[in-house]
C-alpha cells in the first residue's frame, strides 16, 4: 500500500490555507444578476441614456420620435432602433398617434434600474 | 416653367408639418452621456453584478480575490479581469495584503451609477 497521501480535491468553495478565509456567502445568483445585467445593457448606451433624458425632460415625460430624432442628431431609422432596445427593457411605453409613434417614461422601470445598487 | 412646387429639404432639427412638435430640448449631452455610458458598461455583466453584490454582502465591505472565486465559479484570473474592470471604473478599491488582493467597495462611485436615473 501506498504511504504518502495526497491532498482531498479542492472544490469550488473550499478555502486553502493561505487564504484569508473569511467566507463570502450572499449576494445575488447568477441567474438575478443575468436579469439585472440585461436591463442594465439596455441603458449602457451613450445614445439610450440621451434618450431617456430628453423625454424625462419634457414636461409630459414623453415624446414624439420627430422630436427626439434632432436631440442626438441621427437618423430617424436608428433613434427608432434605440427606442425599441428601451421599450423591450420596459423602460419606454410606445403609442401610436395618427402618424407619428410617442414614447412615454415607464418610472417603476427605472426604479428596477436603481435597485440593483440599493 | 413648372407650376409644382417641391417641399423644402427637411433638416435634421426642423420640425414637418404633421409632427407633434413639441420641441424636446435639454437632458443629458452626448459628452456626458458617453460618460455615463462607460460607467454602466462596467456594471452591465452578470459577473461583475455578483462580484460587486458579493463583496457588499460581507460584514466589512470588503473581500479577499480567493473568497470571491467560489461565489462566480469561475477561474481565479478570469475573476481577476473582472475585478479589474470594476477597479478601473473606480466601483472597487485594490489593495495588496500579503499573497492576496483585496477589494473594498467605493460607495460613492455606485451612488454614481444611481444618480445617472435620478
Amino acid at each position: 500500500m501506498p504511504t504518502t497521501t495526497t491532498a482531498p480535491p479542492v472544490t469550488a468553495g473550499s478555502v486553502t490555507d493561505d487564504c484569508c478565509g473569511i467566507g463570502v456567502d450572499g449576494g445575488l445568483t447568477r441567474e438575478a444578476a443575468e436579469t439585472s445585467a440585461a436591463l442594465l445593457k439596455a441603458v449602457a448606451d451613450p445614445v439610450r441614456l440621451q434618450l431617456l433624458s430628453a423625454i424625462r425632460a419634457t414636461a409630459d415625460g414623453e415624446a414624439c420620435v420627430c422630436d427626439l430624432t434632432p436631440v442626438v442628431g441621427l437618423s430617424q431609422p436608428t433613434v427608432s432602433h434605440h427606442l425599441k432596445v428601451l421599450v423591450e427593457a420596459g423602460l419606454l411605453e410606445r403609442e401610436k398617434r395618427g402618424t407619428w409613434a410617442w414614447f412615454r417614461l415607464v418610472p417603476a422601470r427605472l426604479d428596477d434600474v436603481t435597485a440593483i445598487f440599493r
